[in-house]
Order: structure tokens, then sequence, then C-alpha cells
């Protein structure tokens, strides 16, 4: 099928260009008598929101959600959460340069060669503005899990590297700065550099680490839908994702299967968890952590060179209000997606046994 | 549903147990009319085959495939292909020690507790003789993308790491050396290491390197099927794999955008492919790569402590003929899911245009 | 999944109550440069509207649908579309005395079982209403598909049973009376008999049968996905639905193979066509045709014995707005199911050969 | 996809051609811990089986099911259950006849134009052999089912109908029989009938009755999977099928509301049961039950008139060995589809609520 839907049982269709008339979607499968509290999918929102802060994107985009449906009396109710975000700030002529040119880096050309042409108003669907539609589904999401907890957190932007491990950072001040990095000092850091790179009209790449706690055992459908496998499918469908790593990912090729084992406590806990909370594909119950690459964004304020339709060259001047660095603004939507998967995962773990 | 299918269009299910009757699988909506060779598809087979040299596992299995249907006159007819690999190799007393206890960073534990019990031997589905089933699928896949060509090699095995770019090396040197490395000073060097980690009853992690040519524009369905959002779920999904990463992946954060974007020749080409080949999601027809993470074998030749099933401390020792390293039996298995994501998505490519 | 989604490739997801907020649907996978009209979908759900004329419910809802996404400049971007109706009408008040007792051959009984509780104003998701998003969504899939034609009417009301053979009918006549029978003479007894039942406040069943003519060779997917099957579960999902056939239906089982089988003409056509243009699950370029049958709506306008949630016998009294016979008024829903799963099975059929 | 799988977690996916080396399947999703029977599985495949009676084809097919993997020790394990059915019967000189001529109203014409090309060996996948994988799968979904009661049974063959109410019928009776009808008078005349067409080399139709007993409250995902939608859908899978109704069905639509309407008992089930069981979509925990229609088989053993491949009229001769009547032989298959579809529904209702 087309590309918009996201999970099997807990599922996610998302629909809306970022110059359209709304974005938005419809969460389908999430049981009935959720108690939902409307602000704090609100609240998720306003974290991904542009012009939050001075390292983010200007834009002015209220992004208020509208609930349509499967909500009665504060309770969801099993029918299908249908869900839109007016889109206000659409300031077309901001994009009429791109009308007939490729940006490079962009989806524009591929999308022009796939179906034939595009709505090409602000990147049309290939925008990150669909992501919204996932914070609002993944805020749901947050609420079915209750007792699960997901926290994302900025730990690398460009070469400048959060070093420490996860267990020894302070996940309550991961929202105290602009860059979403628990580490006071290294967000100070961060966030300065990013200045400096939003000064120069460049941008700059980063990876965000995902912790998850309270999985319960059992989460994760062998061989094809391994609890990783989606949770890595997941991650690599948001805007600009060039990695993930799980566990001990890319660094663990280079350990010896007997020092990279995890052993057994008696209770079914494990030493180390070099595992990330996961083996054979199904949740061990240990803590999933994972790390996800986000490339620099392809929009910079500067001259480029770049091709038109006719394939032509012709020099271009970098536009509108954009992120100099996209993961301070990704780390929702990286939690959003997490939430999405371990809710599919937790309905599919329902019919494992008789 | 349950997690053993893989694709939408072009769809494989398998089925089967390392120590079962036999493993096999159904290839559902592989187009008529594609010329089949089966001595391709055993071909394939025998690279992933156990016994095939002195630094893989020394068990024998025949890995015979035999076609039950969809194949007619030597076409395929458009009905499902389905296949079976009988088990002949099962020395099932290897594995009466694993019995009661939970082999470390094994998916034992983990079964019992969301299935309620398992099929112990040999690991039982959660082995990678699953795998087999995949690169019978994928060499039928391979046959129908005819043009389009993969190559998968090992770029690293433990710190030993391959530090040219994939367009130095010459790809019809990758099955000149056991260890499936294109370089072969490398690959002797890799072979050796390998060999003295065997020695020690010990294993090794590794990185594997895909690259696809002759990619066709416009494969991919944002926006959460992307297309390398569907070739990193294939390959997370593969067993002891931790992490991928495509085009630039996770070096690629450090650079700033002005940097990283690809500029456009006039003919829609780029002249650099940080991209990887994939642009907001979708095939831009320049080549796709992307690195694979494996990490070390669980099951080590040596002593280890670990828990039984009444959470009581009890020692172990591993026994069995198993890979020292698995990332050269598993070049063929990366093709193979590369081959059947391609082969979907070139299926769904189908309906994007009227 | 949870059951709100619908096709494979042109995929229809639903959401909403009758007396939410809004109801609507997003439709994945219409291929880019359909041109779209949008008045055309309007005039569609107009077709389906309330208060149409005196033999339907005369509640007043104005059902104007708005396209938030997947059009640009008068043409599918081949992006989903999302869209809305807003609900303008709910007099929830209407409803309250059916919060506590359950309505007989309503899904009141059953909702409250299954989900825990409802959202009882107006029946909520299980409405009819929700049939209006169909309706926008086969509006779309019929401009898709073109050439192809699709025309339901009413055959049957009560016993009052049109014995002729559709290829003696008009179909231009259809939309020439408020009861949508083709026979001008039986659509004036039927709409006097109607109006009959509606006086005594009670309701009654009907028959409509659908005609599909310029059907390309090859749609349908053997060995489940018959064209036929789908066909029948998409009717078999419309509210009030109890019976489907296909070509020579229930009538078929009396005659002999001899007499039963459909000889073919030189082209491939065939002189009789008992078939209903479907052989072995796959259209053979014949007529489609099919019956389904509705029963009698739920709601009547008289005092009844039920039970509430205690499980305590109580007297009730049927109120509100009710079409005295569904029949009418699902016509174009009939229409625009049809069109879905056509529009489904012709990009299906994309991928058959190579 | 293409269609070769039924179910969304309790899936089934099927291959086998008629004269293949062998036919099968693969049902993924069935939950660990069930008690299987495989005894029960072949005498279920029994009551299928060719050549059983004097009133069915005498072809001598043993049809003798392989379990090949996700059993063991007596047991489910929740791992893809593989199977398969030898074809050892493979008359393929019987069908030489028409290589390259088409039968009227068989799938030949369909599968050549719609693949390219066909094998024309006994059908090939058109064949009603692949239901024996169905029946397989069924008897599964059956013991997984457990206090359901399932029960089909032929109440027409012709104009020769049975007019009783189910519930004065004697179920165990049903085996009795060659016809697998439950009244003895009937059946005889029934397998009379059968006889006399069977000598004229004709065929003719029949109905299936299925009803049934002890189901759950809850099952049934609206508005698209509804169950009698997913029924239906199962029923007109099955070859030779033309129609399907459910509760009141056709006649249904001859009554007026308020005798339509099924009304309520203190306890929550009616007093009659128009409804069929299912209310809004989801079961209510009365009987269900449903007709399924038959036409006729095509293969007649006459001679008759067609066209090849070059569309040039010939004369051929039906040969082979064929069933009269189809539903005799047809009464397990309805059961196995029943039993696949509520089982699959079993397992979607289990994400219904928190």
């Amino acid at each position: 099928m087309a590309g918009n839907s996201f999970g099997q049982l807990f599922r996610l269709t998302t629909f809306g260009e970022s110059h359209g008339v709304a974005i938005g979607g419809v969460l389908d499968g999430c049981p009935a008598g959720v108690d939902l509290d409307i602000e704090k999918i609100q609240s998720e929102l306003n974290r991904r929101k542009p012009g939050q802060s001075a390292i983010v994107t200007q834009r002015k985009e209220p992004d208020v959600v509208e609930i349509y449906s499967g909500v009665f009396e504060g309770k969801t109710t099993g029918t299908p959460i249908g869900f839109a975000i007016h889109n206000t700030n659409q300031k077309s002529k901001d994009y009429s340069h791109i009308k007939d040119s490729y940006r490079p880096s962009h989806a524009d050309y591929v999308y022009d060669k796939k179906y034939g042409f595009r709505d090409y108003r602000g990147g049309g669907r290939s925008s990150a503005r669909e992501t919204a539609s996932r914070v609002v589904a993944g805020a749901i999401a947050k609420q079915f899990l209750d007792n699960i907890k997901i926290n994302a957190f900025v730990c690398q932007v460009g070469d400048m590297k959060l070093e420490k491990d996860y267990r020894d950072l302070d996940f309550s001040k991961i929202e105290s700065n602009p860059v979403r990095c628990p580490d006071p000092e290294m967000a100070q850091n961060m966030e300065d550099y990013i200045k400096a790179i939003k000064k120069e009209g460049d941008t700059i790449g980063g990876v965000i680490t995902c912790v998850v706690q309270n999985v319960p055992i059992g989460l994760g459908e062998p061989v094809f839908d391994k609890l990783h496998a989606n949770l890595g499918k997941a991650m690599l469908s948001i805007n600009a994702v060039k990695g993930f790593e799980y566990g001990s990912g890319f660094e663990g090729v280079k350990m010896k299967g007997s020092q990279h084992n995890d052993a057994y406590n008696p209770d079914g806990t494990t030493i180390t968890n070099r595992s990330g909370g996961i083996q054979g594909g199904v949740s061990n119950g240990m803590d999933i952590y994972f790390n996800v690459a986000f490339k620099p964004v392809a929009t910079v304020l500067q001259g480029y060179e770049t091709i038109n339709k006719e394939g032509e060259k012709v020099t271009a001047q970098g536009k509108g209000r954009h992120d100099p660095c996209v993961v301070p603004r990704a780390v929702p939507i990286v939690e959003a997606m997490t939430a999405l998967v371990l809710a599919d995962h937790v309905l599919l773990a329902r019919s494992n046994k008789i």
C-alpha cells in the first residue's frame, strides 16, 4: 500500500502538505478506555513547535490540534481517532523560487520523477511538517503505554559528543535547555555551536539517544517484526535520519563474544546490557536504548548552483525560516515514533499465548 | 500479524525451526514470466551454507531447496512459489544441555517468557538457520530485478576495517576468499584473525557494506515506507544485526549542510553521493550503499555461568559447531534481503502515476 | 488491525461518529495526475444526503466535504487525500433515551460489551453516517476509474421486485425518481409503498443491483482476493446489508452445468454471462453485476420493550428522524464501495506481469 | 499484496497447483500452547478427499499432510506452522486437451490474459485442489477455537431444498450420508438426484448452511472488518461460490422493521435471531448462521464448443474425473474458512480494551 500508514494494530495514517489546508491523521486501534488528556497532546506538539527558542526555525505556526472523533467523556472509545492541525502560516511566496528548480539533497527531484509533478510549496508532503501528526499520535500512544517511560535527548551535535553513560544522566534536565541535552555544560556548548552555525547561514547534523524503561518482557514478533527492526524502521522514516543502532551498536562489532554476552542475574535481569533490552528481537525487560543519526538540514541560507526541470544549470539562494540543526526539535518526534512502535507491539503480544 | 512475512506486494512468508522437519517459505506476488534458473537459487544457498571454509561452522547441511509450485516450463507463473529445505543433520543431542538453562544473549529466555515454552533444539525458530529461506526468496528476487546489481561484502571484522571507498574496490574479488572481502590483503588479515579467534573458542563481530547499482529512480513510498526505512528494517531483522546506516550515515552528522549537500549535474545525477542514492525516501538513480553491523556470535565454546528455568545459577559449556564470525556467511543474506526490498518497491512504484 | 481501513493499494481509512466534531477519512494510494472535480464529489454526497426527498430521513445535514491535502492545481499529487465533513446538526438530546438501554437489532449492546462503554449519541461509530466518508472516497475512485461505468439502482423494496433484465433498463432514469429505480412505473409503486410504511412508523428492507461496465480483463487476485470476494466484503461492510450474490447467484444453484456455462465468442466475450463478468475470481471483460440485500431499518417509530444496562426490562419509544427504507440513499454507497474495490484491483493488477 | 494470504493475526498463506510437486501453506499467528491432534487434521482432510463416495470425483489422491514446523511435543509453539501435501496422482495427460483451448466458465481464459500464460494442467492454481490447504489450516483453527462449535451441511441441491429450521436438525447425522445433509430422507433424495445428474455427464449446484454455536460476544471489527463481512469474503473466496447471506438474508428484505427486530431477554440474549448472531458487525453471543451458494461445476463430461488461444472455434470433450455436485465435499471447506475467520477475530478482539 502507499506508505502513509504505520503500525499493524495500533496504526497511524497521516495526511497533509506543509502548505495545504491542514495536516493530520487517523489513529486506528487504540484500545477503548484510555483516559486521554488532550493538554498532554498539545504540550508534546509544543515541544516540536517552530519558534520555541533562538536555535530553531523562527516560523510562527501555532500547531493547535483538533480531535475529531474516537474520544468520549475523556476516554478513548476504541474507534478511530481522527485529528487535524490547520496550516495557518503558509507563506507560499517564500517558496516560489523552488517551483522550477531542484534544491540539492531535498526530495524535489525524485518527487517530480516519481509522481510526474509535485506540490512544490515548502516541500509539500516531503516537509518535516508532516511529523507533527506523528507527535499527536505518539502523545496518545504514550498515554496508552502509561508505565513505560520513554526519554530521548540530544547526545551529539556535529562532532560535539556527550560521552557519558545514559545511566549517569538526569533525564529531568532534558527540557531545561533549548538543545534538549541533559548535561547542562554540554548543552550550553552545543547551543553556542548551533548559534554560530546559524550565523554562517549553515546547518549541522546530530545524534539523538532514546531510552525506554519499564518495558514488559515479550514485545517483538520474530522473525521479521523484531522489536528493534520496527524501531529502526520507525526512526529511519523520520526526515533527515541516516542511521540507527541499538545496544552495543556499531561499537559492539569490535568486541569478542565472551566480552559482549550479557550474563544473567537469578531474577532474569542481566548484569550488563549490551543487548540493549532486546534479545532475538524480543524485549527482555531491561532498558531499551538506541541512537539515531540526523544529517545536517539541506536548506542552507547561502547561494548554490543547481538544475531546473529542463536540466539547465541555475543559481539559487536558500531562503525561508529553517532550523540550523534539526535534533532539538526531533527529540519529541523520536519519542513519538518509539511510543507508536511499543504500543503496536503491546497489542501484537496479546495474541501470543492461548 | 505474526512477524513471519516480509514485503507488501513481493511478499515472503517463512517457516521452520533449525531442528524440525524442514524450513521453507512461500514467495507470493512475484510477477509471471520471470525466467527462473533454479541452479542460481541453489548457488546462492551454497554461499550461505555451513562447512564452506575453515572459518565458518563445520556443520554439514546440504541445504537442497525443493520448489513446490509457482514455476512452469522454466518461468514463474504469477502464483505463489512454495519451497522447502529439509533438515538432514539435526544433532539434537548437541543441544540437550540448553533445554533447561538460558544461554546468555540468546533468545532462549525471552521465547520462554513470550510463548510459555520453546522448541529448545538448536535455537528453534530463533536460529539463523531460518535465513536460508530468505536466501532462496532473495535469489528469485534477484532474477526478477535483473538489471539491478547488488553486491555486499565484508568491510570490517573486529576493529580491522577496510577504509577504501567502495568505488575503488573490485567486486569480482568478493567471492575469491572465504571472508568475502574484495581487498585481497585485508581479506587475508581478516581470515587470519578469525582463525585466531576461533582457536580461542571465542567469536568476533563485523560490518557488511552493500552496494546497489542501476537502481531506477522513484523507488520508495513516503512517508513511512521510505526506501531506506524498509532496507533498514530488512537488515535489522537479520540475526545478530545491531545497526544500520546509509549514505553518509553516522559520520554525516559531523558535516555542515553546505558540505553535505549533493550538487546536481545537468542530467539529474549528483556530483557527490552522500545521500546514498536516496533522497526524501525515494531512490534518485545514484548508487545505494549502506553498512550493517553484526555483533559477535553469542555461542562461545567456553564455560560460562547462567541461570535455569527456576532462576538457579548453573554453569554450562558452549558446545556444537558454530561460526566464530558471522559476517562471511551473512553476505548472501544481506544481498537477499536487499533484493526482496527492492523487488517489493519496484512493484509498489508501479501504481504511483495514472 | 482495527477495522477502519479498506483496500490494499487504493486504501481508505475512515473516522468519525454521528455526533462527534466531524467525520472523514484519508484516501491513500490514489495515483498522481488524476484530474479531480471537487463538485462531482459533493454531488455524490448530495445523492446520499438526508432530506433529499419525502421518503428519506428529514434530518438536515449539509454534508459539505473539505479536502485537506493530496490535491494541487486540480490534480491528485499521489500523496494521501485527507478530508472531513463537520457535523452540524447534532441533536444529541434526541438520543438521551438510549443512553442506558439497548435498541433491538442495533449495535448498542455489542459495543458496550466489546469496548466496555460507548458513545451512545446517535449510534456513534455504528451509525450509517460513517458511510458519507465512503461516498467521498468512492467519488474520487470513480474519477480515477474514468472509463469504467458503475450504476447501482433499487430493484426490490419489500416483496415488490423488478423482474426485468438489467440490459432492458435505462440507467439514465435512475436519478429521475426518489427511489432510484430505473423503471418509472415500479419506482412509483415503490415510492407509494415506502410512504405507507413511513406512515405506520415502520420500515422495510430492499435490494440494490449494481452493474459495472467496461471492466478491463484481469482484475482480481486469486485465491483469496478474488474480485467478487472483495466486492462481497465491501457490500457486507455497509450498514444493514444481509446478503450478496453475483452473476447467477442463489438462483444459479438450480441449474445444470451444461446450462450454466457461458460459451465463448471468437473475441473472448461470452454469449451468456451467468458468470457475472468474473471467472476464477478474475474479471473477464463482461459486465459485472451483483445484488445486495438490505434488512429493514431497525429504528421504528413505535413503542417497544427492551433491556437496560442492568438487564432490567424497560419500555422505550423510537424517536428521531430515520429512513423508512434505506435502499434509496444506499445506492451511492454501493457505487462508492464498488469503485473503491475496482480502483484497488486496478492498482493490484499492475504488478502481475514482468 | 498478491491474494494468497487470508487473515490478519491468524493468517494462512497457501501455495500450490493441482499438478505441481506439492500444495501446502504456512499458518502464522496461531498462539503457542494449543494441544494439536494431527489425526484430527488428517480426518478433516479425509472429509474433503476425492473418492470418498459414489457421488464425488473418483480421483485417487491420498492427501496426506506433512507438518514441517511450529509444533513441538504435541503443542503449537507460536511460530509459523508450515505444511505440505504432495501431489501423487497427477494424470497430466488427462488435461493436454485444454492446453490450447479455454474451457467455458473456467479460469483458463482470464489466467492467460492476466499472467500472459498459465500452468494448464488440471486448472493449475485455479483448481479447487488448493482448498485442501485451507482444510488443514482450518482444522488447526478448530482446535484453537475449542469451545466454539462449527457445523456446516448441505441444505439444497438443484431445486431440492431442505426447508427445516436448523434448530430442528440433528447435526450428528451430517456425516451419516455421502451428501452431508442431516435430514436422512432429504439426503437420500439428494443422493439419488446427484447420481442421475452424474449419469448424464452433467453437474448441479447447491447450497451449504453453516451454523456456529458458543460464540463469544464481541468478535468483529467495525466498520470494514465486520464479522459477517469477513465471513462473506471467506466464503466467496471458495471456488464456485456465487452468493452469501446471513441471518434473515435475502428473505429478510421483505419484512418490516417491527417484525424483523430481535427483542432482548433480560440476560442479553434475543428471543428471535434474525440478526444471525451478529449486530453492527459484532457477534452478540447468539448462533451465527449463514448460507453459501455454489454454482454447478463447470466441467461437464459432454462435448462442447469453445475457442482456442488464436480465437478460433474448436470443439472439445469434457474428460477427467470430476464432481457432479461440489457441495458434499465443500462442507469441510466451508467449516475450515469459518474457523479461520473466527480464530482471526478472536485474536483481533484481544486488543479492544485496555
